[in-house]
């Protein structure tokens, strides 16, 4: 069965709303962050939504952003690789080719003895993000090309950045398996880039002579005076939602990294003022109009759970349910909301447990959980499903999928 | 894994009672047609069954009655596809054999100008099935065959019919492989018939000859004064139920289209008079002593879901339930209870939801659903499982599969 052959588009409007890493686990009086958040409104909403939990990619398994968000976008993450560089690159706003090789990039500290270069810090003590703006700018100005390649670099948060080289022709698939510069340790040499095949291997040329001239442009700067490459990749080919779903698309996303994701399946970036989910609620307001389907990203949920810390991820639920009736009210044929992945606070980053959804529409049976919680979605008419499949659900609860066989 | 290597022959029997269209959504009073229907005996029965949900061809994906069916006899929809014409023969009750082409009809009214035909309604002003009747009969009066291959055409509802061009011999594969005729607009001409290979052209010279005879003959009548044909299919090779399960399966159904599919498995299909549940129950206690495995087919509860009667439905499951206690008097060893697919009343039609699933044998947990509804089942041992897994379970617990792997 090709989905592509079922699609009966309408005017629906399809909502999705991901709450980075929102799933956890007990950490206290053996209840989670969704138990113990306060959410009035989810309560009350998901009394009247089908619920359930995903699994991202497979049992056990704990997805990076990239994977957990292609599959909640309907793309199976087994079959759809995104290389790290891309995700960065694309993240950044540089609008990637298929001629392009990306790479990410961090800032170091290294002291030079004699010959050699030790790493003392890679990070560069997280440099603030204005002063990685002006280091990256004087690259930029001093390398424009390399032997006929060109060369973009953009600075991100803190000591990251990105590099694209942009070569004349398209690369032959393989032509990014070149090794992490980045020693991963301090005190240890940067690691030569190699190219593990003759087509890498002539992409590893140019960037031995990039990190060279980059290097020298910043030798003298107190903090950032390397720069550590990791991911290298080509852009991989993925169909846009529209060709695969028929959904004009749509990303409302504040950090770069989502962005680049959503670009990556064909969605518009939505360019806004602001970074709270109020500034977002705003922007969805703006393009209700124009599109079919609306990703909403939220991701502090995830930094907390990451961090460790669980109030601060019960806060960031407790500030969304405030919110919530502000989605409602633009009242989406089909709204879901769930996360990529889950972030326990007690694992202090992702993990591979199943993470809670609720859709809701008017062809939900409801009327099974009590609340949005891991435990409570349990008990829903979703079951455990795959995260893959969520997009086939949306499209049937806004009457988007015609039926199969006579 | 093989599951025929696995099949152990004994003398038990499986009962599948299938309530077209089963699984509803809420419909009074947040509750579903199941939810208000009183079913005393189901009651009691479903707290001494394993109970759950099966999805009939993939998240998200409504089925029509082929690939509804063919998913609980035990064969992937997906990989097992019925044309459109052979279901609408078979619909229509013909017995379709591997020698024949099926494609369904429309009446349709054109007018002349000159030597062109164009087309003014599609579907003749959906005439009334009783001139239908009569002007079918009059083409197949005029037409019995065509250079040896003989025609069989037969009335459906309003403007609909089948034709069945019966070759003296078996086709290739591919022979199906001829364009529709309805032009899909009004103020066109329709098409000619094309093959898409030699196989298929020798097939479309024999249509396009039907056509110009059968229209001569309607030439004068004041609205189905022509025919659009779609869907040219071949009957598909499907393995039968005993060469696959190793079951003796019979159908007892009324209506023609699930006789055709049962038949399609290799079901033999139980001739009997009447129409009712009570008339079913009786066929079936003629026969029991015959086959391993019952397929009874009950077709209301979709009837009235597909009219938005939810009342209809109601009743038919009420009905069925105060005759539920003769099926149990048969004592088969094995008793599913399930649908082919979701009827919800509020949607008028097929739908993707999971159906309410029951499987009674000595070999169940039991004790998880209070009543035989979609939420209850939510709470049952078998979970929420895919459709075409449940002959799997049947063969199960009837003692009918040898142990996998030493």
């Amino acid at each position: 069965m090709e989905l592509k052959e079922l699609i009966n588009r309408n005017s629906s409007k399809i909502l999705l709303i991901v709450l980075d890493g929102l799933g956890g686990l007990p950490v206290k009086e053996g209840k989670t962050e969704l138990e113990l958040a306060k959410t009035p409104n989810l309560d009350e909403l998901v009394k009247r939504s089908a619920t359930g939990l995903h699994i991202p990619v497979d049992y056990g398994i704990t997805p990076g952003s990239g994977p957990g968000h292609l599959g909640i976008f309907g793309y199976d993450p087994q079959k759809y690789k995104i290389g790290r560089g891309i995700l960065e690159a694309l993240g950044l706003g540089i609008e990637v080719q298929d001629t392009d090789i990306a790479v990410r990039g961090n800032y170091a500290t290294v002291k030079r003895e004699g010959n050699k270069v030790i790493v003392v810090d890679r990070r560069a003590g997280r440099i603030p993000t204005e002063e990685n703006r002006r280091i990256t700018a004087k690259i930029q100005e001093a390398i424009k090309e390399i032997d006929g390649v060109k060369v973009i670099i953009r600075p991100g948060m803190e000591h990251r950045f990105a590099v694209v080289f942009r070569f004349p022709e398209k690369l032959p698939p393989g032509s990014d398996a070149i090794n992490d510069t980045d020693p991963q340790q301090v005190g240890k040499e940067p690691l030569e880039p190699r190219g593990e095949n003759p087509n890498a291997e002539r992409v590893a040329q140019i960037v031995r002579k990039f990190i060279q001239k980059a290097t020298e442009v910043i030798k003298d700067e107190p903090k950032a005076n390397y720069i550590l490459l990791r991911g290298f990749a080509q852009k991989p080919h993925i169909p846009t939602m529209e060709e695969r779903f028929g959904l004009k698309a749509c990303c409302i996303a504040v950090y770069p990294m989502y962005k680049g994701l959503a670009s990556l399946v064909g969605m518009d970036l939505i360019e806004f003022e602001g970074n709270t989910i109020k500034d977002e609620i705003e922007a969805l307001k703006k393009v209700w109009n124009e599109y079919d389907y609306f990703f909403v990203h939220i991701k502090k949920t995830d930094s907390y759970g990451e961090d460790g810390n669980y109030e601060g991820k019960i806060s960031v639920i407790e500030e969304f349910d405030k919110h919530l009736p502000e989605f409602l009210e633009l009242k989406p044929d089909v709204l879901a909301i769930t996360g990529d992945h889950s972030t326990p606070s007690v694992l202090k980053g992702h993990s591979w447990h199943p993470v809670p959804l609720l859709i809701h529409s008017p062809y939900v049976l409801g009327g099974t959980s009590e609340r949005f919680t891991e435990r409570e979605c349990l008990k829903g008419e979703l079951g455990i499903l795959p995260a893959v499949k969520i997009t086939q659900l949306l499209l049937a609860n806004a009457l988007r999928l015609k039926k199969y066989g006579a």
